[in-house]
């Protein structure tokens, strides 16, 4: 009697960066679960059910899905990006982990996406061509003080730095202290890529050295991503500037 | 006179996985350079060239590319996973930076695809649930003592750490050095995920923890998700273990 619950990732927004995969899993579900704005992107027939739900509040969304699913149903949980970046996908499994025996017996389909910072280093060049993180903002699921030694120890290990969730109306003020702390680890000069709605009609990339860098230059759909001490900006051409961080750094063997 | 030059990824190797994005740009142009087995993944028309190459080499492909798009032809080079992450876009822009000025001039255009961590993270559940970082093992671009300093303070840091080529007939011993070097960082029993070939018919996934984590478990093919001390593994329901890395770590907000 067990269903199916896909988790799939519907990347940054623009449709041609949407796998067939995900297209598959659409087409298979009868039932989709996720932030509307997210269920706003797919074309959903007359027969698939929507089931639209808050930003937050996702251990209870997955719930939702989990019991349909076991129910029979065949269920889609939508994120935006990668449902395993900072998404649905851990929160699915949370659940699954936590809740009742017949949610483990839910045939579960996590279909990987474009995640935003992928598509954000894409669009200026190759910002990620080195070793890199990804650190979530947010502080609603982990203390401040973490994610600051998070930052410290990323620009220590020289990595280039990701930042999701950078800021919201309910967190005014963590990227501007993000940006304080990194700057008094890393060149002023460092290129930081704030890219908003990569790949969709309003999308508005800036490049600015991290000396220059304001928190007012993002939003809520920001992947922003700040190099390391390697990553360089050409200019000229008559071009946009292309950012990119070297593959390679002195007293490699070639 | 001058040309385009598209820098995408295929995707892991999994068709369903390559965007349509990918797609438009293979139908828009005329040459194609790329590692062989990459190209092998396409189906080019009989007016469509290949220039394969060996797996290295990569500045000079990068050049060669550059040129012909210089010429005015519509060149695309061709990366597995996501051109942006230990891949080709870095060489692309590092030959433009370094190359002659009518390189410049060419139009370049970076697509992103699905790279491996995220579809190694997707087939096992969600392992980079939280921070996490990916970390290249090669030690031909940079010395090996900064991959050592990256990984250890990428643990001291809580991230979930992804490793990208992590072995090869010329680099034996050093992914055995790695998690030789983790276990003295983490928890024994830290669930390390090796995910060879993921989507491809000859995909091979395997689960363990660190201290049973052995370099024999991986080849060129695969991409190695090392937990966080969070990391848990579900268990039961007659299915496949699910490896997941929880959002929340206690002292956030909520």
């Amino acid at each position: 009697m067990s269903g199916i619950l896909f988790v799939i990732g519907t990347g940054p927004g623009n449709p041609e960066q949407m796998t067939p995969e995900a297209h598959s899993a659409i087409s298979a579900s009868t039932d989709f679960f996720g932030y509307g704005p997210y269920l706003d992107r797919l074309h959903l027939g007359a027969h698939q059910l929507r089931h639209a739900s808050d930003n937050r509040e996702e251990l209870e969304r997955a719930g939702a899905a989990l019991t349909m699913a076991a129910g029979g149903r065949k269920v889609c949980v939508v994120s935006g990006g990668d449902p395993g970046v900072f998404a649905m996908a851990a929160a699915v499994c949370e659940a699954i982990d936590t809740g009742p025996a017949e949610w483990r017996s839910v045939e579960l389909v996590v279909v990987p996406g474009i995640t935003a910072m992928l598509a954000v280093a894409a669009r200026v060049g190759a910002p990620l061509g080195h070793d890199f993180c990804a650190i979530s903002l947010s502080d609603n699921l982990k203390p401040w003080d973490i994610i600051e030694k998070r930052l410290a120890l990323a620009a220590k290990a020289g990595f280039v730095i990701a930042l999701y969730n950078p800021i919201s109306k309910a967190r005014p003020w963590q990227l501007g202290k993000a940006l304080e702390l990194l700057r008094t680890q890393l060149p002023l000069q460092t290129p930081v890529i704030f890219g908003r709605a990569v790949g969709r009609p309003d999308e508005q990339i800036a490049v600015k050295p991290l000396g220059d860098a304001r928190a007012d230059l993002a939003d809520m759909a920001t992947c922003i991503i700040v190099g390391s001490p390697e990553t360089r900006i050409i200019s000229g051409g008559g071009k946009p500037a292309i950012v990119y961080t070297p593959r390679s750094i002195a007293g490699g063997k070639r």
